[in-house]
This record gives structure tokens, sequence and C-alpha cells, in this order.
């Protein structure tokens, strides 16, 4: 099939780059900037490149842009898309970006389904991308109730194809309330942890558990605030549920009740314990 | 020389295994429970089973029991090291450590260093225990300011002989300020996130950032209660730091402050990334 990607960023660049790599399908690349799209021409990554008027010979155009931008360019781009084409999304929050393209697409006979690829790195842009960056990873798609099957069979084995580990289907709410806590949690709560005054004073000597908690603290700012402010309730939970729960060892150590900080502590071991069956 | 390891948990039961796998040392075994000691010594990770006046054979003592057996042992079998041997404990917290034993010990000629082998498992006893866990791990010594020279680099040497990377000399208190932020807060951290409702909810799809955040949550409550109360003002100053930190961010999501939340990233980015350097 004809394959467009809107964005070749990390994740766009890497998709066209697994497409190439492991399907027959013909991609087609659009992108702001030219040097980049250049780049994935001269790269292979990509097989032409097009301006939102080539969107008409897309199958499936996989739009991989910031949240803000991806419901701006669908809304505004909704009459290029061909009716019966499919059209997704990758952004890391569904509910709101499904609520707002779905419509506008259904209108005019596109199929559409919001998609999560479970998959990043602490870099951005399509200097990073990678063709084997979905390998193991989950694909998590949100089609609506009434989304077209064949579209939500196709898009499965799409990802399949390009390596992705599983694919796990879900209604939007419940991947974004899941989503909140497994991913902007520990985005949140590993980029706090580097600001105690301890980190400067520079002992030169860390601990695996330290590089651990700190790894996704190096983010990308940008995005990940923007997908913050889109899962706010959901999030804000999680941070308020966590808070409370350091607020129960910290009471324990200002009041020396170690028996309290012991049974604390086993609560988590077992919490854990369990979720390694997950 | 003639090395007696006092506990064959993890640490003791390693650290014999290493001296025999990498070392022509002689180990003499001592634990309370019957049954590790003939398993090590089967094992061949040690060469003899002792008792408590055993010791007065050892060149060096490596007390490998939880903080306060630790300081219980050391103090009731001063008289059984032998004067002008070497003592080592293997505490996580020094500071408290090497205050209560140091004075008994140099009272009676024998030499004592405290040290933290920055290595560990999420499992506890002898049957987790390996020769290869010190491999390119962090040795860290808190020798006396007066401390005897030649203990000082005896200790270094052999150290470096069991396969750990490198060897690094503090002062007790800056290494317990370190691992209260290092390590012993991201315990806490760890163990507490695991705590959301939302990970009962069993949505069955986990990010690599939440296996990172919640690694350690699954820790050995005894020893790290134990660990954590010898620390307390160090460790509460770091939850109290955190605690703080991730109000801020949940602040700007309350109010909708989309741009005071990426400014927050923002800093914890720059400042992750300033800690590369380390």
């Amino acid at each position: 099939m004809i394959i467009a990607v809107v964005g070749l960023g990390l994740i766009g660049g890497s998709l066209c780059k697994a497409v190439k790599a492991y399907t027959d399908h013909f991609t087609l690349g659009l992108d702001t900037d030219e040097e980049t799209v250049r780049r994935a021409l001269a790269d292979g990554a990509i097989d032409s490149i097009i301006g939102v008027n080539g969107l008409i010979d897309a199958d499936l155009t996989i739009v991989s842009l910031y949240p803000e931008q991806t419901v701006g360019f669908i809304l505004q781009n909704a009459a290029h898309f061909r009716p019966g084409s499919l059209v997704i999304d990758v952004c890391g929050v569904k509910a709101p970006v499904v609520a707002a393209v779905s419509p506008a697409l259904r209108e005019r006979g596109v199929h559409f389904i919001g998609a999560h690829p479970m998959a990043g790195r602490e870099f951005s842009g399509y200097g990073f991308s990678q063709a084997e960056l979905f390998q193991s990873a989950s694909f998590i798609m949100t089609p609506a109730l009434d989304a077209d099957p064949a579209s939500v069979s196709q898009l499965e084995s799409f990802a399949l194809s390009l390596g992705f580990g599983r694919v796990i289907k879900t209604d939007p709410a419940i991947h974004d309330a899941n989503i909140a806590f497994t991913s902007q949690l520990a985005h949140i709560v590993s980029n706090a942890y580097v600001k105690s005054p301890t980190l400067a004073s520079g002992f030169g000597f860390t601990a695996g558990s330290f590089l651990d908690l700190t790894r996704v603290a190096k983010l990308n700012e940008d995005m990940w605030s923007s997908l913050f402010m889109l899962n706010r309730e959901a999030l804000m939970y999680e941070l308020q549920t966590i808070i409370a729960h350091l607020n129960e060892y910290l009471d324990a150590l200002r009041h020396g009740k170690s028996e309290s900080l012991r049974s604390l502590l086993k609560d988590g071991r077992v919490l854990k314990e369990s979720s390694l069956n997950i």
C-alpha cells in the first residue's frame, strides 16, 4: 500500500525506516522542514516527498506530530484525505485527540483510529530515527466501537509487520488513565528527582538505583508538557497519590517509627511483586 | 591472607565466592545459620567454618551483617579480633556505624575501616550470592583521618582484586548524605510509586519508564528500614525536597499553567544532562 507519514521526527522517521526495512510498502513523506524531507529521501526512508495535496494517494496516513499540531493538521486537511482510506495519529494521549478529530473525518468517510506506539528515546528528531525502534514494543490502538473492521485488522497487521511485539486494543480513556501512571508520572518523578541540591554537590558516586530513577528526567519538555496538559486530571490524581504516599514514609521517619516504616516498605514490596505478573 | 567473613548472606556469601574465584586467600565463615555455613563449605566459598574464637586467626575480618547486628557483633566480640588485624563492616550507612565501633577497636589495637560495597540485588540471602556480584561496582571506604596507612592500602588492593571497578575514599557523613540521595531516596520513591490504585486495575501495558522507576520497589524491608532509620536526617531532607518539587508540577497542572510546567520540565532536563558528566 501507499503510506503517507506527516512529520518526520523520531517516531515518523523511524516508522518510515521500519516500513522500508521490513515491508514492501511505498512511503510518502511530508514535513515542514525541507532539509529533513530531503535527508529522508536520500536515506531511502521515503520514496517521495509530498505536500498536503499528495495525501489523496495514501491508503494509510500516519500523522506523527505533537498533540496540538496533530489535531490542527487533521482538521485543516480533512478534505485532503481520500474517503475510504485510513488515518491514524500516534499521540501519547488519546481521548482528547480522538474526540477532536473523529467527527470531521467520519463526516467525510475517512476512517480514523487513534494509536500510540509505545516506543521512544531520550533524543528527538529525524536524526535519531531508526528502523529498529519498535522491536518488541507495544502498539496500542483505540478504535471506536463502530470502527471499520477492515481498517482495524489492517492496522494491527501493519504494526506487527514493523516489529512491534504486541498490539493492544483499548478505550481512549482507559489508555490515558494507564499512561498517566505508567509513563507520565514516571517522567515527572524522574525530572523532580534530580532537583535535589545534593546532585550538585558532586560526590562522584551514584548507585544503579539513581540511574534507574533518573533515566527519563532527560525529556523533550515541549512534547511532554503538551501531553501532560491534555491528560491533566489523570496525571494530577497520580501525582497526588504518590505525594500522599511519600508523606507516609516521611512521617514514619520524622517520628522514629521504625516498625511503621518497615510496614510501609513491605506493602510496596508486595505490590511490586504482584505487578511482576502483569 | 586469612579472611574471616561474619554473616554469609548475599554480600558476605558473594565476597567469599569472589575471594575464592579471583584470589589465593583462605576464607573462614561464621554464620548463625548452620545450614548456610555447611552449604558455603560444600560450595568451596569458605575453606573452614569458625565460631567467634576463630576470629583470632584472621588478618582481615569482614562483618557482613545488618547495621544493628554489625555494631552489636563488633562490640561484643572486640576481644576476639587479633590486635594489628583489620576489621571492616559493609553497612550502607557509615557515620553511625563507624562512630559506634571505632573506639572499642582502637582501644585494643585492632584496625577498623568502614566500607560500603555498592552492589546488591533485589534478592537476599546466601542462595543468591555470586562471585561476579562486584564486577565494575564502586567500593566506598571511609577510613579515619589517622587510619593505619598499610590497612587502607591493603583494603584498596583487596577490593580491586575482587573485581570492583573503583575504590572511593570519603568521609562517613559525606557518604551518608550522598547515599540518602542516590540510593535510599530511590528505594522509597520506587516503593511509593507502585502504591497507586491504578497498578491494580491491570490494564496490561507498562512503559519502560515504569519498569525503571519501580525496579527497586522490591526490597528487603528489614534491612532498608534499619538503614533508613540510621540516616534519618539526610533522608528526610531528600524526601522533603522531592515532595516540594513534585508539588510544583502538581500546582502547574492544577492551574493549567502550561508554560510553567514546560519550564519545570526543562529545569530537570538540564540538571539531568549536567549530571551525566558526573
